[in-house]
């Protein structure tokens, strides 16, 4: 029996390694960012706590922007796992209303801790547009389920733009408003939205 | 009979000159850039359209930046001029739903002329917590005649956000969506909030 060639999307070990490597490094890093808020993260607590070197970090992500970027990136794809398959009600297996307002709640909250994120990523900091069109297409989703009729993407947008991160930040740090209010409040502009057909 | 004091708010006719000058270069901006865009208007076209030296035009804003900034504030306030005074339905004496929409397709057009006015002003572009407050009090105002009830700042907010810049210049750059459209968008989402009441 000929000798198995190596298939073609099976990484070598030496890739394998420096991808448990950056997953090590981004689990760290986000630990470190979700415990203490971004501004008090320094390379050296990100190389401490994932046990690798400062060069290390410097090697594979070039700068402090470059892993706040990374980690930006990393929160986003966890959310949306979350969104994709994980526990109901923000993951599938509730009725479309829960899961609409579960993942208003949610996607408030993230937004909230993505906005200094966002800054200390500098010019990688802008949200892609890939993120954007998933949270997008999931609310379209579960508008459709809702019965809602309409022109569901406008009408996805305008749900999703009062979570937007600067118009949350203004509402909390401008306004005073607490989560809970702003929550309550969409939690409404939903129900109105959705109750209108 | 004394000879009388000039009162302490009349300009003297020095600063009256000064003040008209202004009011002409920033007409002059303005009109420039509705009829060719931010982009392609110079100082050198301004100052000749105002009638002054480019001199005058550098001493009054410092620099394009400067004078793109000015002329962001002086659209926003004739902007506001029109919600508070002008003819009707943007303006007072058309019913509240009436001005609430028609709100809503000015505000969407004059978020998508500021884009670039507010790229162009640089760090003075950041549009000001008064004007912002501006159109949420009228927004709450209109919803309150409509007889809406709960969080009435909350939902002007909703009803705001995606009139914003980002949002609006994503869906007609990014989307290929026509104006028309997003009016159609808003005006669906307003009915629908209106309505539950």
């Amino acid at each position: 029996m000929p000798e198995l060639l190596p298939l073609l999307d099976e990484p070598s070990p030496e890739r394998a390694d420096a991808s448990r490597n950056r997953q090590a490094i981004l689990a760290a890093a986000l630990r470190l960012v979700q415990a203490h808020g971004v501004e008090e993260v320094t390379m050296d607590a990100v190389a401490s706590a994932a046990g690798v070197g400062k060069g290390t970090l410097f090697r594979r992500f070039a700068s402090r922007e470059g892993l706040m970027a990374a980690v930006l990136n990393q929160s986003e794809i966890e959310w949306q796992t979350s969104v994709i398959s994980g526990p109901p009600p923000l993951g599938p297996g509730a009725p479309a209303l829960a899961r609409l307002l579960a993942f208003g709640h949610s996607r408030l909250r993230l937004n909230l801790d993505h906005g200094a994120l966002i800054r200390a990523a500098g010019a990688s900091g802008a949200r892609s547009v890939a993120a954007a069109s998933f949270a997008s297409m999931h609310v379209r989703h579960l508008l459709g389920e809702l019965g809602v009729r309409g022109d569901l993407p406008l009408l996805a947008s305008s749900l999703l733009a009062p979570l937007e991160v600067p118009i949350v930040e203004q509402q909390v740090h401008g306004e005073q408003m607490g989560l809970e209010r702003i929550s309550a409040g969409w939690d409404d502009l939903v129900r109105r939205v959705v109750r209108a057909d």
